[in-house]
């Protein structure tokens, strides 16, 4: 039987899931593939790291540089985390014909346009399933099973980590610091969260997405990124009265024009919406094309088993792909799309909690701000008191460009009789 | 640029979606698939009969045997319906060496084995993603995206007309009849839509789903295949008051000695499981695989356009194909399952509701059959009586295995105090 022999740079939780599975579903691999796949070479920062796998030594090279030129190894599998080394490593693999599979989703949404025309010059496939929503085939429904379709919307919840603490301050009304405790306690956070909250995580999947959905690379430097750090118990009982969940959603459009919209932001999703469901740690994708209609993936977006899943599927792939040159090498640039819109321009409904003074005119001040900015207001809460003469006030917003809501709110917050933080979430109006 | 010449064998309902979606998002396919897809011929069994889409007069083949040999048709795309024309078509096509398309679910499961050991022999592809589930990937997820698992279990809500009836029946208290005519004035059920109520429709998809997660095809005749005609309004209220909702699922799970299990049967699903809340005409299909673990797929299951996303997917992938040789060809057969296990013995809870006598003691005598087959009872339900002395009596049942159940149920019918046909639906236990 043909061997495809694998050089696997990082076993941290992933690398060493792909490592464990390979070996106990090899024979049923064997089977599916034609082929067996074999780790030959595995290339790690700190061989003396204390790990829950134990690394198998004589697999061990001196560094990843030696996959690169070992000729019993025919495909590199990134998964060392950073970015300088593993650009490096990935464009050496391309230059020397080994298809490469990666998870590691910074480094493709902010260097995915050159790794991808390397591909495309040399005929070399770059894989990447893992680097979007774990075990959810997302990258390959969007580029193969959706081939037929214009993307008119995608909506993602693909940060396990916060959708577990949105679903802990909704369940159980923990604060945010509370339910970030209980995440990193049952080991769904890490040690450093930032990246999870606030929201790059998921806007770094959203930018490959996107790029993949629509041609162009999309600079992420003009996404909007949110995280969820600032959501409050009380946005999440407010969202819940007005029958919304509050959810951290990746949002791609494209307008009418041809514009595509990309952000990530925490927004109030209608509990008939499905994405308003989804709880814990699960991801989901909503895909609307213009063909195929409306349509869902939902599972782990994390983890050492799912995403080894997908990484497997793309080794797969890959040994077919070094069988025979293939019309794809991951990435198809086109200038159908092109264009980013700003996020000042994107329309949508908005949910705004302000902390105002208890006191009569103060929603007339307000609404009169909001009325000069052609802004309308489709409804209002504001809840009994609790301490004192200081209030929390909860306006609907209609559709309003972000730009113009944003202008609005600065001359809100210099009105004297509003105090505190604004909450500014959009409202997301699909069903 | 590269041109793609098809042959499209059918051109109705899907058909000329296919043509017609083609037209629609030539540009975007140019790109994608580098290459161009044209229709260079159709052939229809009665070219005079009056279409909602025209039929384009200079691409009419005489006969669909002509696009077998027209040189200038590398894939064919059968979708004629029926089973002696379309095995004849694709067992030809792939003898001239031109990969195959098609969405004939009842061909597959019944000529599987055939069709695709001659696609082995002659290295010619047959794609068949519109065959299950409409727009939905699954094929190619459970094919490819899912290579590395063995499959424990998957779930489908795979007939979108059953699924509207039913889900009419539970939301508005239509009997069957009512729903039934309901889903044929919207254009949701065939006039003669006994393949989709008797269950054979989902029965033929779940054939094919089982097959290409085992390695072997599935023989149908040893597949429980039941259908939703029976189910009465009394019914779905009983399973709502016990926290479930009647769904026809198709059941495929792996025991732990590899012995599959399939079937198609109305079942009680329990609400907090995704799949009951999958209403209308969409379809669901949940994957428990060993590594990926639990993922759900949800979209239009049927339809013109979703079914031909799946179709021109498949002739994206056949470009790809014809270009080079692949590793697979359709379907990969292996021997590490291989055996069906007997309705008789697939162990389940289940839900049945018995005509009674309203009398002291009914109770006391149907318990006493089962006790004395070992079969439990987990709860009761006995409504208050409506008319005269004949009750309904439903019963919660533990995992029994069906042929002790169905013995069991025997013994009951014969007992003087049981009247009318009993309903014994299996619990779906997963959440």
């Amino acid at each position: 039987m043909r061997e495809l022999g694998i050089g696997l740079a990082g076993f941290g939780t992933v690398g060493a899931g792909v490592f464990l599975n390979l070996e106990k579903n090899r024979a049923l691999l064997r089977e599916r593939v034609g082929c067996d796949l074999i780790v030959r070479g595995i290339a790690v920062k700190d061989p003396a790291k204390k790990r829950a796998i134990e690394l198998p030594e004589k697999l061990l090279a001196a560094n990843w540089r030696n996959l690169l030129d070992d000729p019993s190894i025919q495909v590199v599998v990134e998964l060392m985390g950073g970015i300088e080394e593993p650009l490096e490593l990935i464009l050496g693999a391309i230059q020397r014909g080994k298809p490469v599979i990666t998870g590691n989703k910074a480094l493709l949404a902010e260097h995915g346009a050159q790794i991808f025309q390397l591909a495309a010059e040399k005929r070399v496939p770059v894989f990447y399933e893992a680097a979007v929503a774990g075990g959810i085939p997302i990258i390959k429904a969007v580029r193969e099973a959706f081939v037929a379709n214009h993307f008119l919307r995608i909506r993602g919840i693909i940060n396990g980590t916060s959708n577990y603490i949105l679903t802990r301050m909704a369940e159980s009304g923990l604060d945010f610091a509370a339910a970030l405790a209980e995440a990193q306690a049952a080991g769904y956070a890490e040690a450093d969260p930032a990246l999870d909250v606030n929201g790059w995580d998921a806007g770094h999947k959203a930018i490959i997405l996107a790029s993949l959905a629509y041609g162009f690379w999309v600079p992420s430097k003009d996404v909007l990124v949110e995280g969820i750090e600032k959501i409050t118990p009380a946005d999440i009982r407010f969202a819940a009265q007005l029958g919304y969940t509050i959810k951290l959603l990746a949002v791609i459009d494209a307008a009418a024009d041809g514009a595509v919209e990309v952000s990530v932001q925490p927004s109030l999703v209608p509990e008939g919406n499905i994405l308003a469901s989804v709880r814990g740690v699960f991801n989901a994708i909503a895909v609307r094309g213009d063909v195929v209609g409306e349509s869902l993936f939902y599972g782990r977006g994390a983890g050492q088993d799912p995403t080894a899943s997908s990484v497997i599927s793309d080794l797969a792939d890959a040994s077919v792909a070094l069988e025979s040159p293939r019309g794809s090498f991951g990435f198809i640039p086109h200038e159908l799309y092109g264009k980013l819109r700003s996020s000042d321009e994107v329309v949508s409904p908005f949910y705004l909690r302000l902390g105002v003074d208890d006191k009569p005119g103060v929603l007339a001040r307000i609404a009169s701000v909001l009325g000069e900015a052609n802004i309308g207001i489709s409804s209002v809460i504001q809840p009994e008191t609790q301490d004192g003469d200081q209030a929390s006030l909860v306006l609907m917003i209609h559709d309003a460009p972000r730009g113009s809501m944003l202008d609005a709110l600065q001359k809100i917050r210099a009105l004297d009789c509003v105090h505190a933080e604004p909450a500014l979430y959009r409202v997301e109006v699909t069903q």
